[in-house]
């Protein structure tokens, strides 16, 4: 039907028909006057309106040069990540120059600016540190609980390195992130714009108030326990020596070192918990990006568009993908530290809770932190599974095209998201999909089901093991 | 061959016959005369007989206006499960108004309804009862098997207000599933008409005399045991004591408190089995469509059609498919809950029967409980995966389309037979196949085999362990 | 290239070229010369040589009316299991009539015949049998050992009650399997056709050689163990005394009694050896049947054939996998008893393998069957992942298809070896395919692994316990 | 489009484009001319420059006839396996004559070759030691860590088989290899034509210095453990009567016996690390021969390409394919025994490394020996993953066609790369693929896990029992 003129075409489908039985010919007219029907009934006015619509949106993509200050505050990703990063170069990630800016264009990444020097004397310090946890861990007997230090800090200075590394691609990787977010389709609302930015900040609003509500009780309970554990007279000594055991081990008691050791652990904490909420912040723009796109394509779900909309279409996705996949090559890093790290603490906190606690400042830190982590785990996994989940949902708006309007271009179109695995993952090892938090949580189940079923009381919570974290 | 008139289309293909060599042209005679021998001498009769049949069915789908009353009492998945949910709301879920009303258009849900406000008391009553369990468990050392009440009362408060909120859709969901019901492919005969509903009658009455029968011998054998842990000298209070102890664990006795607990304990237990129930009965509804759409195509298996019939069938499909997806979201959490409870339900009844049983009361009570819940975990498995399979069985007569009929159309609905997961879930992380039945059962054995391994009487029968369920 | 006869498609291509930039139309020629000379060069002879054979060996499928004897002795499934039917009918199992008759027709099953009252009376007497050993374990402590005897003659009932239903539907399922036998590509030359036979009688020659020679084993071993716990001065008393616990735990002695005990071993040691063979034969012959296929499409791999070669070879493969779901419907939960079996006693014999053995003659027995467990396991699931995998194969020479005849057929018929999974299921919870085989390898590595950590002596050589399997 | 000639195909579509709805045509007009003019303003003259530069680089293919010499030195496999087979040659693996040669027309294989010889002569020579090693063994109480030394000493011997089964077809093989290099588009630069030998000289001169090392490690740490065990009075003979204790177990000490022994040690250590090697190797060429496909089809990515460059390119890509298949059969034995020795070795030394260590010495050496297996069996593992993951990169490309240039070519090709699974397996029960790394890592930690809880101290270090590895 495509390689003859209309004319010809309409001639030919008569002459067709007459050649044909009488009864399917019968049918055929009966499906194709109620399909009519209904189409020019209820769909008419709409398709009208949404077609208008759809001509206007197109306008500022195509002469988006004079207009560039109104389209920047649209809703890009550039722009809802900035004070995230903001916060994270304060914490001594990620220096990269002008996160805040307008364009993405004004990013840059330089080693002599003073965030980089920052951030490499912190990564000098957290090397310190750790390998004075290595040293503390290496002259005790190792078990599963006790290697929790170094992998606590290992994990920490393994993430300052890869962000390092991050941010100097970060510039090149929000620019074919603008790109791509130009070529899709407009939101039709300012509401729709603004939606990625405001789950992107209460995400990382919610996770730095629990974080912080975490560390206090962390330091509450440490108070306790170090009175408990009582070394010395005095409780601000007492309280250091405990929570900074890997430094007292080798040298003797000094301020200035305790107060780096707290420091450090302040930092560490913050960027352990950072790490998480910046893989859920990046999941949450690649899906807000699918999101766009199959919202556009469900306002025109069951009509009769021309194949260029689909091939159209079929671009923008094959943009995101790639988009995806640029994103995953740079985080998956951080993305498998961030799981194993998770799994890793649930299961030594699952341990612990089958002991009893010391005290009650203890059972109330332990058991909120416990569902902290859950709670965090559950979130990152959930919004990084969102990303797949999105990137298949665009078939079922494909499934609707109707007869007439399938064409090579749908089918390739529809080929492609099947065929396609488009997920953040773990440096390839594993994709982050629904599946996986099934399986993760049937691992740590079942390992809870063994430790439960010969379980005897290892006194974990003794005076002689390093407590923080 | 669709481009070009019928007598062009013969001339040409005549022409192309010519221009082949001789052999292949020889061949295709051959099979061309040997296939159209079997076609015209089997199956013109039978074809005739079976398109003018299917003539017949088509009018009552074109003119269902004026036979209403006859068409609706024509095995509607709303007629059939009218009286399930009667029996629901006598038990405080689901206050739909109007479940027994011939069309689902009479369906409708207030909050000032009297069973709403019953449903509402009721979850009242259900979660202090929960409270009253937590209160005690949290009291006593936590172990796999301690956990027991609060997991079964948990559980049931979930699935109450999860019912709740189900029940505020249901009038929605009947109406869409009623329309899905209107376009699909009649049934050939009366006895067709009344199988879903017959199925679904059944289930539930084997079900709840099963559940019946398990209280029964359940309040036999506990009055057994409150005998023999003798804690005062009336028998009735004693067995109280023993069905009720997180309340009694906190106030003395009285026999109105006693009667409240008696109540909630009925109750609860046939919501618990309830919403296995519930799960078989979707599951037999959407498997029921599924199956008419699939039986009409077995009807035609192997014949010529027409791409309009194809293409109906394949519209068909794809609203069965969209009315799965809709259910799925709807019931989704109950799928869950059933689903871990009767593994955590399992994984304890199991520990439990390596120890040895107090009386032969116990034992009987103890092996028809594990038995039915096996059984029942089993039967909910199977039919909620019959859902999948016959989704997939189309696939089987698209396959014996014979080649002159292989049109775009049969190839879509051909490859979206094969991609689209068809399936009920357990909110989208596992999907309810056969293979997960299996999956189940190993995980179980293996649960089972490490517990045999190491078993070391742990007297789970004492006389202060919290009895009931 | 299909829609215009053959002089203006060589015209228009001609013009179409030219059309073209003068590069791609250089390197196009540049293509089509130098595979046009080397299939003309090359291929042609062979081609022509193949063509003719292929003439010639369609004419016995066009006229098979006549030549029905000679027809009938070349490779039929029907022939190649005919002796290995007899022999289970002597063990009273799968009572049809006529199973070494020529043609598939002659088949039958009756109520009344002599075979079928065999079977009958010997399922009651295995009923009575399995009555007796469930008396003697339900008495005593049960235990992942203790209940093997149960499991053994359970599993024995089991398929002989599958084995007399699957009798009723033999007849029909030869026919059927008769009919795709005679639609297939013949086989080439006199070796081809007798492989198959040749192969089900080596498996099962093999396989009742080994089981006869561990069946005496076992006895040797009995009767060392009868004479170490020695219970009466009578020796051959003893040995019965033994191996029959179940009949002598509720009588006293009787040398009838004794013997009918042999009798239900010896016959039970068949069947359950028996189910796994057969599981293998069904799996050669379907397997058979693929290959027949691969083979003929592998004779003309890479030529130029018509669509209706495809179009023939494709139903053809349908008719297989029809075939093959027919089969597994039939024979499912006989391959579900012998893969669950099998699992089990390899479990139960590695348990076993722990302790140390009582004398010589036992650690000979026992490796031995422990051996042939494995071995007969191994063959059982790689001779039914076989039927996959030859399935799979097809594919490979569809995809060495050249280019010009590429035809939907074709794309057809690829597609549908793609998506289908062919293989033989247990009950459709597993499909035999040899990653299965893996997964129940690694399921048995890690119990062992288990088992030898925790291992303490269980003692299970006691004199007390159940001997006989 | 592919039907009528240019001309009036041109006016056809101009025909069809009048016939459409205006929108539609402003719509497809303003995408046609943006595309061309992006089209022709950016990419003509890389188009031109790249197309040249195809047609330079066909000519070679087509006259290789007098550049032989030339020819192959460009980076055939042959050539850059020949030093490694050379070194496996001097320890007595792979008897095949003319590794080094230029062509691999001149291997051959020769039973009466000195290399088949020697081969023949060292497969005895092992086969006693094995049979020694498994009489000791035998003769002591069997667990999960005395069985080490016959599986190093078996596995040895079984890859020793395979090696000369797979070097009398490596002639073929070769030639098949260089047949499907001659057909893959040419390197562009000589810097891609040395990269893959660069890679395999490079992963076998750090394997081998890495095992040398371990090697020299491992006798250190013997010689201290065998003067803490001090038998005799002489060093040498306590060496040697450790660390063959295999022979002096049945004779008395005697020092042609005991350089024997060493001889045997030292070469089989070689064997066992140059199967993981072997496997690297294969790996990598299979790898750079997709790589070398994907890069010809960046440097066209996204361009209008005539249907018969993307047949040319299927049907390179299906030769290897072919290959990978043939490379499998050959090594899959070898990948198993490779696998599973790997994974064997690192449970029993994760099982070690719970104990104390006796001294500074065995534990440096445990740890380096502990660390080289962990790192060798992910080197293998993801080496040989990579064949699977440049297998599927192809993809990418395919994605970028234009909707001009989408042909059936490219979409039969699209469809071969999603549905075949091109990759090295153990013997088919598993593919090598990242996720079968990922499945690895879990059961190890999983049985670490396990071991760790239920940890005693089992003494392995005790002197009686095997030493050497």
């Amino acid at each position: 039907m495509k390689f003859l003129p209309a004319k010809l075409e309409r001639k030919f489908r008569r002459l067709k028909k007459h050649s044909r039985s009488s009864l399917t010919r019968k049918l055929d007219v009966m499906h194709e006057s109620a399909r009519k029907k209904v189409i020019e009934e209820n769909c008419d006015a709409y398709k009208n309106q949404k077609q208008s619509e759809y001509e206007c949106r197109k306008r500022p993509t195509k002469f988006p040069g004079g207009t560039r200050e109104t389209f920047l505050s649209e809703g890009s990703f550039h722009q809802a990540v900035g004070r995230v990063l903001l916060v994270a170069e304060f914490f001594a990630m990620m220096p990269v120059k002008g996160v805040t800016a307008k364009h993405p264009g004004d990013l840059s990444f330089s080693w002599r600016n003073v965030r980089t020097c920052f951030c490499l004397v912190f990564i000098a310090s957290s090397l310190a540190n750790f390998g004075l946890s290595l040293f503390k861990v290496l002259n005790n007997p190792i078990s599963f609980n006790s290697v929790k230090p170094i992998i606590f800090r290992g994990s920490v200075l393994l993430v300052l390195i890869v962000a390092l590394r991050l941010a100097q691609q970060w510039p090149t990787l929000m620019m074919y992130w603008h790109e791509v977010e130009q070529g899709l389709p407009q939101y039709p609302s300012q509401v729709g714009k603004g939606q990625m930015g405001h789950t992107i900040r209460m995400v990382m609003l919610v996770g730095m108030m629990l974080s912080f509500a975490e560390h206090l009780l962390s330091m509450i309970s440490a108070i306790h326990y170090a009175r408990y554990c009582n070394s010395t007279s005095d409780p601000i000594k007492n309280y250091f020596l405990r929570t900074n055991d890997e430094i007292f081990y080798v040298t003797s008691y000094s301020t200035a070192l305790a107060l780096w050791g707290k420091f450090q652990n302040v930092y560490s904490t913050f960027i352990w918990n950072y790490m998480d909420m910046f893989v859920m912040i990046i999941s949450i723009g690649l899906a807000a990006k699918f999101r766009q796109l199959n919202n556009d394509l469900r306002n025109f779900k069951g009509m009769h568009m021309a194949p260029s909309y689909w091939s159209e279409r079929r671009i923008q996705y094959r943009n995101i993908c790639v988009l995806c996949d640029k994103m995953d090559d740079a985080i998956s890093l951080i993305t498998m530290v961030s799981f194993s790290n998770n799994l890793y603490f649930i299961c030594v906190q699952l341990l612990r809770s089958l002991n009893t606690m010391p005290s009650v400042a203890h059972a109330v830190y332990f058991y909120f932190s416990l569902i902290f982590l859950i709670g965090r785990t559950l979130a990152v996994s959930l919004y990084s599974a969102s990303v797949h989940d999105e990137s298949r949902l665009t078939l079922r708006y494909l499934r609707c095209v109707p007869k007439d309007s399938w064409c090579p271009e749908v089918k390739r179109f529809s080929e492609e998201v099947i065929n396609d695995e488009v997920a953040l993952s773990g440096m390839k090892f594993f994709h982050l999909t629904r599946k996986l938090v099934l399986s993760v949580a049937g691992t740590i189940v079942t390992y809870e089901l063994v430790l439960i079923q010969f379980h005897e009381d290892n006194d974990l919570w003794d005076c002689n093991q390093s407590y923080y974290s």
